[in-house]
């Protein structure tokens, strides 16, 4: 086999084999980047079936080891988010599902750019590790149903390298190759079930419904394919999905949900999702029993509990639960006032960008996040607002930022004199 | 500027600027080649409109030096071919067109792969050197006419650099790409005018009409939006231009030619793109009083004796014009017999890989010639064949090579008992 021939069979729209497909994931390391950026490029642009997306995956998902979860008793259901802003589901559905008997083994990524990360997150909880062998992991979940890890670094190899060349090579946007990114890694977590979240929008990497769904059943396609069980939701991101922005006050906004205390989007999302993982892993017959299963662990605190037991047994302090202080509070907080009006509009990319400069996220890899910083907004769209009431809150150390954020804070919102009818979080069920 | 912006950018069917294609040019050395690769496959998938085509050939003329033929009298014009098997035109047009005042200066390059190229030709006469300081030729040419030469180290480096990365990366085949790189290292060597031979059909780079048409159009806007006199000929190269197939066995064919001892489509397609060169050279009228001028100059040999001085003048020995046997002689000549019919098709790209694997060419740039291998057919399409005679010498001093290219060689050919027309050589003038 010749890796210009394979360029060349993908540049005339040719359909690479499963063979193929393996060489030129085997070839990783020996042939060079500019070889696989060309090829990149032309699956951009003439895409790839259903079946050479599924042997990439399959492929990629075999570049490193395996998770071996076997020791784990139960069907074990990962839930996975294309990424948006304020976006704390995991907090909440897995301790909630957990509480209910299903195991749950959550692997995390850190955020960047404008979207957050779920290890940052749980970062944030004084003490709290997510770091430890799987042996750990395996025990942890038999004892308590839950466990929050960061990625294991030996994950699809594969899908690290034609990741990270696609970022520098304008070829991330290709439903095959972020179809396949995200399966190879979830599939290769050794999970039985996969719930997606697939979020659309401007503050999303899909930014309009068609290519969302595209997406979504492409994600489906490769789970069946690959013997898992797989259902997807379509969720809508062109606002923040949560009132908080940040890490600490994302922890605080899930305990709130936990302790019954908020309804809204981010409850509606994250009881959504929570009721496929319950149907996926057996656990309920159908999602409506499902969901009443959820809420009826919230009224009853036992997802609460099943927090505060996660925090214990990975490290942390679980009075944060009672008491907020104990997290870290910011050094400035500035209150932000605007024209009264009815919000038409919140610009979650915009926001998200916002509360990573004020130092919430990250732009490169390896920069530390400040885990107070972050936007606290007090309306959603369709929400009447009055000038004498501070609209949202800026929390940062870095008060030299603080200006500016404000200045570009009140592009990311739109605010009308007429009348706005609220949004449906969940855009479509698949 | 970005330059994953700008590979997006055409990755989304954009336009790129004349700012945005220096830039990406400029950048030749800085940016990675996996970036480059990626924008290359782009632009053969999406494109490039005229104006970008112009702007990248002019950015790319401009990226060494450029020849400055000032000191030469009168409009210099150069013939280019896109490159095909026994096509030895220039052999025959420059001292026929210099033999008419018009000031030639060729530059020339290598065959590679299955197409001869002009300087090993010229190398075949003994002591005819190619290498010669800029300052040198001009005096030549204005002594004599007439100059051939390699072509220089620095002309068009960018070209280098993306024609070579090209070929590794399935990004050869691409009209705006191997337009800009032509006409751009034309334009560099400091010609006023242009003549095209943009050959089509199996033995060439351009296997059907359409996309030799297109090319030849993108060739001729490029050359006029930069104010030079370009025209240009789809030619035949679905069987051999001329009979002879190697070196100094094209040299033979050509001297035939200029001796007026031999007529068809070789000479036909010399004196046609001669006749476009001494007419934007401002020689002749229009085309039919050039034909009438260069078929003079063949009848009373002042081609023939244009090229005794060329070869004088470059050191090599003058009196092979003459004598043929001062040419290198082959170890083994085979004569081919097959059964009798008429001829079909002669695979012009198969056998220019049988000449090439006897000797005449090169299959890596540093590979050296053997100059006396190569076949010499006795038929052409639409002849007719009697098997007591020999259809085609192969010669060569590998006798090693000799079974499986005489097996080989009657893949190339052929026969049938139904009558064939004969073909005409020039498909389009343009």
């Amino acid at each position: 086999m010749n890796f210009i021939n394979l360029i060349t069979k993908k540049k005339n729209k040719g359909v690479l084999t499963k063979d193929e497909i393996d060489y030129i994931i085997d070839s990783i390391g020996t042939a060079p980047d500019y070889q696989y950026s060309a090829l990149l490029m032309a699956i951009c642009l003439n895409g790839m079936n259903k079946e050479e997306t599924v042997n990439l995956t399959y492929s990629m998902l075999h570049s490193g080891s395996i998770m071996d979860l076997s020791g784990i008793n139960g069907l074990k259901v990962d839930k996975h988010s294309t990424g948006g802003v304020a976006d704390t589901t995991t907090m909440i559905l897995a301790p909630l599902t957990a509480s209910l008997g299903l195991p749950v083994v959550k692997m995390s990524g850190r955020g960047l750019g404008f979207t957050g990360g779920t290890v940052d997150k749980f970062e944030s909880i004084p003490g709290f590790k997510l770091d430890m062998p799987m042996e750990q992991a395996v025990k942890q979940v038999n004892d308590i149903s839950l466990v929050i890890m960061s990625q294991t670094k030996n994950l699809c190899p594969a899908d690290g390298y034609l990741y990270k060349l696609r970022d520098v090579t304008g070829t991330v946007e290709s439903i095959p190759l972020i179809a396949s990114s995200i399966m190879s890694k979830k599939l290769a977590s050794g999970t039985d079930g996969i719930v997606l979240d697939v979020k659309c929008g401007n503050g999303a990497f899909m930014k309009n419904k068609e290519d969302a769904i595209s997406l979504a059943k492409t994600m489906i396609e490769i789970g069946e394919s690959l013997g898992k069980k797989v259902s997807a939701i379509i969720s809508d991101m062109s606002q923040p999905l949560g009132n908080n922005i940040g890490n600490t006050i994302e922890v605080i906004e899930a305990l709130e949900v936990l302790k019954g205390n908020l309804k809204g989007d981010l409850y509606d999302v994250s009881l959504t999702l929570g009721s496929d993982m319950l149907v996926i892993g057996g656990i309920a017959e159908d999602t409506d029993t499902a969901r009443k299963m959820l809420e009826e662990n919230i009224a009853n605190h036992k997802g609460l509990e099943k927090f505060r037991e996660l925090i214990s047994y990975q490290g942390g302090n679980p009075d944060v639960i009672d008491d907020y202080s104990l997290l870290k509070e910011p050094l400035y907080k500035k209150e932000i006032f605007l024209d009264s009006g009815n919000v038409k509009h919140l610009n979650a990319e915009l926001l998200g960008r916002i509360a990573c400069a004020l130092g919430a996220g990250r732009t490169t890899h390896d920069m530390p996040v400040d885990s107070s910083a972050g936007i606290i907004l007090n309306y959603r769209v369709g929400d009447s607002y009055d000038s004498s009431l501070p609209f949202a809150v800026l929390q940062t150390d870095k008060e030299d930022v603080l200006m500016e954020a404000e200045r570009i804070f009140k592009n990311a919102v739109t605010l009308t004199e007429e009348n706005v009818e609220k949004t449906n979080p969940i855009i479509m069920h698949i």
